[in-house]
Order: structure tokens, then sequence, then C-alpha cells
């Protein structure tokens, strides 16, 4: 299991007139945090696109426990649990300064050959850098 | 059953780099076809919670099957399959102007009073407009 | 002088917890407003882009005199004063049911070559279509 | 006069398919650099919120010079150039890691009572913790 921790402070623009945060975006929170994750992997998304494969989302769920509120850091966990294969699946759990958890959700993307836009394997590069920290039941 | 359909033309806004709207926007698409239904069902969402009722959402699943592109007139159908309690659930198909079927998805939501914050029932309003509609399996 | 009318309605994810419309979610609105201004014209700004040219903005000036409510229905007035040469200018006043002017703004726009990426002459098609409306003084 | 730097990622939601920054996602970018400004200086903008004053912004005006791309360090540069009255004038720099000028941008806010949602003065501690700044034409 490989897992990663980001801290997002929420701006005004994302809070709604609940005076909370808006529910739909928490989904560009967890594109920060996964974005984050791979970089601390030692892996670009940027990269990865500039060299040809794109990861569009498949799938997306949200559960919102806890509101989250206008300038509070939030830390984002993220967990990759699973080797990623032709997918990768990522799950979030977001907390704030007081350690509440507020949302729990996860991902599935899918890797994309930006030349033919077919599915494809995760880069060589990306499971190498990973293999490690899924060996003995880690 | 209570069926509703909702067009939105996609905005430059919504659109990302990989040239397709991004898939946090969405649930903004989901808010205004979720707010239209109630509408045309005879409820206003604004009106409720001037009345004190706000809904929240509690979960968000969405599943995309293909891209949703700038300027598409999108056509958002919105299902309501059960009559709602303390809580509501909204169930949606997208489809682009050729008719395919780009996203599913679906959205629980919490009736809350807002002087309390605490979980509430539907409003009898929402319930006495909605009941003929689920009268005898329908 | 061009003149065109567009109607938004005023999403919840546009609001924040002033509990009025975001003040740089009018961008997109002005966006909304300039492409159906140029629908009505009888050009697409898809096609415009799909044809090679693209029209980046260069300059936005907004004026907020009073804010926009959750579900309003805003009246966007645009007017185009001047032919576009390598640019265009739109003017914008944003206006609520009641017709109380809520912003003053304008952007301006300039046109490339998608190929080249260097500034260009609006399309032909575009100044045929517009000479017309900026004849004798109108 | 006060200075201030802010950097901030540009996110993969904050793009279009132009392919670089939405020209219309600036004005959060502004709102984090002002916000961290006030920080700077000892205010927290949501604590004068608390405390029943509001900052609505007035006016906003950008320049795009160049544009900014996905995954780009920007640093704001946040100029205050004389001391707030009843309103608030920010200037802002916008640099991406290259050190190229790709925006520039003002905005002038108005300080509101919440409870009478009238003008009022800048907070008094605001400005004596700004006055130092502003000694002999610094």
């Amino acid at each position: 299991m490989y897992t990663s921790e980001t801290q997002i402070r929420v701006r005004y623009a994302e809070t709604d007139q609940m005076g909370v945060v808006y529910y739909g975006n928490y989904a560009t929170y967890f594109e920060v945090a996964r974005v984050e994750a791979l970089r601390e992997m030692g892996v670009s998304y940027k990269s990865m696109e500039e060299d040809g494969i794109m990861l569009p989302v498949l799938e997306q769920y949200m559960k919102y426990i806890r509101p989250a509120k206008y300038d509070d850091i939030l830390t984002i966990k993220t967990y990759l649990k699973e080797l990623p294969s032709a997918r990768i699946r990522f799950e979030y759990e977001v907390f704030n300064e007081e350690g509440t958890l507020l949302t729990i959700a996860n991902t599935a993307l899918v890797f994309v050959d930006a030349t033919t836009m077919k599915p494809c394997q995760a880069p060589r590069k990306l499971i190498t850098l990973l293999e490690p920290k899924f060996k003995n039941g880690n």
C-alpha cells in the first residue's frame, strides 16, 4: 500500500451560500491529492501527459460526513491499495485541523494512449517505482 | 417514479486541457438537474431554503462513460425512484446531442432544519406533490 | 453597434458564503454572453476554433454594483460597439429580474492563429456578417 | 507600501481546452493572494468576517500578457500602495517559474458592516498594523 498526505487551504471561491465547501469542489481537491501522491512517488502527472499518457477519470464516489469551512487547512490522506494495471484507484480521507474526518472518497482512472485514445497499461516507470511498496503484503 | 429532463450547454470554463468537460464539473450539472426537477414538481429549492430547510449532499457517485465536449447541449435525465423521507436520492443519465450516454450518476441528500442543523423529514408539501406519481407502482 | 441579450440562471455552485455570486464567476457569465452574441450574429465560436482561430482574453474589467443571488435569472446585455480588427471588445451590463443593474464589464480578446500562435485579423466571415450593423452610424 | 508574495500551483481543473489557465480562474488566485497578504500583515480575513466586517469586491481589472500552464508554480506579488480607508485596493503581478510576467491585475474592495450591510471604515486593527509601512514615503 502507498499512502500520501496533502494539505489544502479552503478558498472563499470554494464555499457556497450554505457557508461550507460546495460538494462539487472536492473533486478538485482529490485531483490535487492524487497528483501530489504521484509526485511523491517520483512521477509527475504533467510529464506523463507530455509523454503521451493521459489519465481520465472513470468513476468517482464521495461521502460527505461533516462540512469543510472557509480557510480550513484540510489534510487529505491518499491511499493506493493495489498496484495499477490498466486502471488506478485512489482512496481518500479528508480531515480538518481538529482531526475530524470530513469526507471519504475514491476515484478510478484509466490510462489512455493520447495518440490512439485507447486504454493502455500503466507506464512501466510508475510500476517500477511502486512495486517495492507492495511487496510482502505491505 | 418521477422523471425530468434538463438541458445544459457546456461552457468553455468547464472544459480542461484534455479538451473535454472536467470530471468535477458534472456535480454542478447534477445540482442544476435536480433543482430543475424539483421546480417542475412545483417546489423551488430556493424557497425551501428560505423556509428553513436545507438539502446538503450526503453521497455522490459518478461513472464517466464518454466525454462531453465544449458547446455540447447535454440532456440530463433525472429520476426520483422513491418517495423522499429524511433523505432524497436522485439518479441521472447524461446524453449528448447524438443521444450517446455519457455519464450516469446518483446523489443522496439529507433534509436539514436550518435553525437546529439537525436532519428532518422532507417538507410535507414535497411529499404531497410527489405521492400521486408513486401510486400503483408508477 | 451590435446588441444581444442572454439569460443565465445563477447556480448554487456559483454562490459563496456571503450568500451572493462569487465575483470571479462573472467571467464565465461573460464568456457565455459573448459566445451567444456571436452565435446570434451567425458565428459559432466552437467552429471558429475548429477552423484554427482562437480568441484568448487580453483584458477584463468588471464593476460590481449590486450582488446577484442564487436562482436569479440574470439578463446580460452584450454590446459590440466597434467592428473587430485584430481585437474584439465586448461590453456587458448584467440585470436581475427586477431590472436592477448589477454589474458592468468589458472584455478585450485577440484573434490568434492556432497553428502559429500569432495574432491575426478577425475572420472575414465575421466582418461580413457585422458590417451591415455598423453602417451609417448604427 | 506593503508587498507580499504568494505561491499557487495551477490545478488541472483550472485549465481549459486552450491548454492554459481559464481567464476567469485568476480571480480566485487574486483572492488567495490578498488573503495571504492580509494574513502576513497579522489580519485573518476569516476572523474579520466573524467580527462582522465583510469585504466584497467593487472592481476588478486583469490584463493577460502570457498564459499560465498546468502544474506551473505561480508567484503572485501583491501590493498595497495606499492605506485602506472605506476601501482597499490590491495590485498584483503574476510570474511563472521562469520569472516571466504573465498577468497584472488590481482589485478594489469595500469594507461592509455585516449587520447593517452598509459601507464602513477599515478595521482599526488593520490600520494600526499597516501605518508603520506607510510612514516616510515607504
